[in-house]
């Protein structure tokens, strides 16, 4: 059977440090990778749209001399016939290398993947795993600082909904000495499995806290999340709370001169347009990590060696 | 005017053999043909999405080394704004070098092709033609049989409706001493004029019956189809017939051990999954034919001499 | 900031002269220009459909041996997700080299430059410009008469709300000597601001006339488009006037035997499908007049000489 890659955690530490000395060499060495893969072929399939992951894939195989193929919503798909996404599966891996495919449903890849010829990445799930996320925050960390360990990272806005901040947290606990910061409303606080499993279950600290503000001065990186109306309970709390989570240059103000800003994206407000000129704005240079963690994925999944 | 490829008898018993004999070629040196249609391009314009069509039409033109571009249903696509297919075709075919198109309206793909200055391919017309996978399915009957005549070949489930064994039942009687059983409920017969044309004519015997399991022992190859409940004119005999047309293991077991069964897919639930395992399961290879077949017949059309 | 084509007039007279120039070289030297884009991505951002544009320009960056990706309408976007159109734009600007953009919004491709990190070509915005739909029309008027000066040009049909028929009058208002004569019934004539603006302020002399069949006799060029019903204050005037703007083989008698005759397409039926055999016809060379000055255009923004 192929290689796949459903959760982040399909990955060992090894193979993460893999990936990233890869993407750092694409950066370093984009020519060399122009025609790594040549004649092959990359799958999207996007049963729910994602137009930001979509791209960010079908980029990465472009720019490794690849091509790409694929459909942008459900609608268009077989599935409208009644076919089962296991047989929708099965058949385009009869015509390409590799498939990244994105599914509403939870579990949707995983089980896909029992169907496939070929490698299946998880370009997200509905509200659960999306790795190649979690590999491109992780890129972005490892090119902004130098390194994995040895930092105080603060997650803040909506950590209860939030599964990149799920995700990244699970595999930073991985590293020596991350110091990890909850910054988030009381209703939207880091769900309790995600730190009993992650963080108690291996004597990491951490410390949680409503207010940005006070914690800025220490933080070594800020992952910055959007934060819901809808999420709340009632008005009253997203009224006193709204504000406290946006980020401004007012609020930079206090923090360190080396600060590294990350965001998932897409934004809504929670970062004002105006930091995106503060040169501790990491979300910009984030986009285009992800094209280069996935360039080295899928590399990795075709097992070619540049 | 270019070359067009509307209906299976479109092309010559000779030129289906030199079809086959290419894709042949192609499945045993792939790296031969990958750049066969390098700066050249293939639009595909379906009108009404087909997934598993169109993608197997794209990675064939990939794989060639080709490139494509188009749309992947109407709403997408000038019709919206009063334009005739007509002129749509034509302006594509400014565009690119070869074109396959899909079109729910029965001989809209005839119509279309005399205002196109590029071949065009009929990628299905509404319940009418779609010679790419009369061509697929004879692929896979030649590389299962190494032959294309003297065997005894099953059709079985809904005859009427189903476009794919009407061309394929046309297709087979242009061929020696193929002996075609037919198996269906009385309301799902192949239809008389497709009894008239392909195979009285000629003179050509044919069994007709309810029992699948009756004439299981005799068949080289069974051709299986998928047997929808609003076909039926009351929900009695949908209810008492349904379970004869599913094939399963149990029922394999009195089947020729050189038996290939094929089917066009989707498929809904008319072979069990665990019928996939099974050695005598050709469909999907059927699926991978289908590809390559279209590899052949770009080539063709293009008339690329590899 | 990189060089963007929001607007016609974004280019000099000097440069619409190279970009004719090297769409000329790329009709007669294709060969030459097949490989100019490797490794280089354009991507089509369309806000709303178009398939016709939004093919050209795949197409032309296809042809000049680079790769494509992109939405064709905005439901496939993360504008869905409450996205800013700025941010988006500047998400693929982390992907692509070159981004064609269409948005029904006014202004918006002018507005999202601001955050692109690339080269943006306006593909369309609402009812307002659209660049490379002229220098299509300049293309063709090159091709057919071999100079871009001293001709009597036509514009027939709606001059109040066809904005290719704004962009072109004012394009053609830089050169010397053209002779403008404006065919239209009085509810939809050229807007004050165009003849002001193009026509009066340069001291250039213009015609206006209801009757397409009194000044046949006299155009060099001729250019067509569309009559929407439900532009007309009221149906009288409509059934009145229509067939005057419909062009047969009757009305082209009085014509020159060397008119050439453009329309942007798509047509629905002002111009009859018996003229497209008439040699004076030149649409559907306009059709792929835009494939190669989209070529030369791509081949411009990246910098790129062949």
């Amino acid at each position: 059977m192929p290689r796949n890659i459903i959760d982040v955690t399909d990955l060992t530490v090894e193979e993460i440090g893999g990936l990233i000395a890869t993407a750092e060499d694409i950066i370093a060495n984009p020519a060399k990778y122009q025609d790594a893969c040549a004649h092959r072929q990359l799958a999207t399939l996007f049963f729910e749209p994602s137009t930001r992951t979509r791209l960010s894939f079908e980029s990465a195989m472009l720019a490794l001399g690849g091509s790409v193929l694929g459909f942008s919503e459900a609608a268009s798909s077989s599935a409208a016939k009644g076919e089962t996404v296991g047989d929708t599966v099965h058949t385009v891996s009869c015509y390409a290398d590799v498939i990244a495919m994105r599914h509403p449903k939870e579990g949707a890849p995983y089980a896909a993947a029992q169907f496939s010829e070929v490698p299946i990445i998880n370009a997200g799930d509905g509200g659960h795993n999306h790795p190649t996320q979690t590999l491109t925050d992780l890129l972005t960390i490892h090119r902004e600082k130098g390194r994995l360990d040895g930092f105080t990272i603060g997650f803040c806005g909506d950590l209860k909904f939030g599964r990149t901040v799920h995700s990244l947290v699970s595999a930073l606990s991985r590293y020596e000495n991350v110091r990890f910061v909850l910054i988030s409303p009381a209703e939207l606080k880091l769900p309790r499995y995600v730190k009993e499993e992650a963080l108690k279950k291996r004597g990491i600290p951490y410390e949680q806290t409503e207010s940005l503000e006070e914690v800025m001065p220490r933080l070594d990186i800020l992952y910055m999340t959007r934060v819901q109306r809808e999420r709340f309970f009632n008005e009253e709390d997203y009224l006193r709370l709204k504000d406290s989570y946006i980020l401004t240059p007012e609020k930079l103000e206090a923090a360190k001169p080396d600060l590294s800003i990350l965001h998932p994206l897409p934004r809504v407000n929670e970062i004002s347009v105006a930091v995106d000129k503060d040169p501790r704005a990491a979300y910009w240079k984030q986009v285009k990590n992800g094209k280069f963690i996935r360039m080295a994925l899928i590399l990795k999944l075709l097992d070619i060696r540049v």
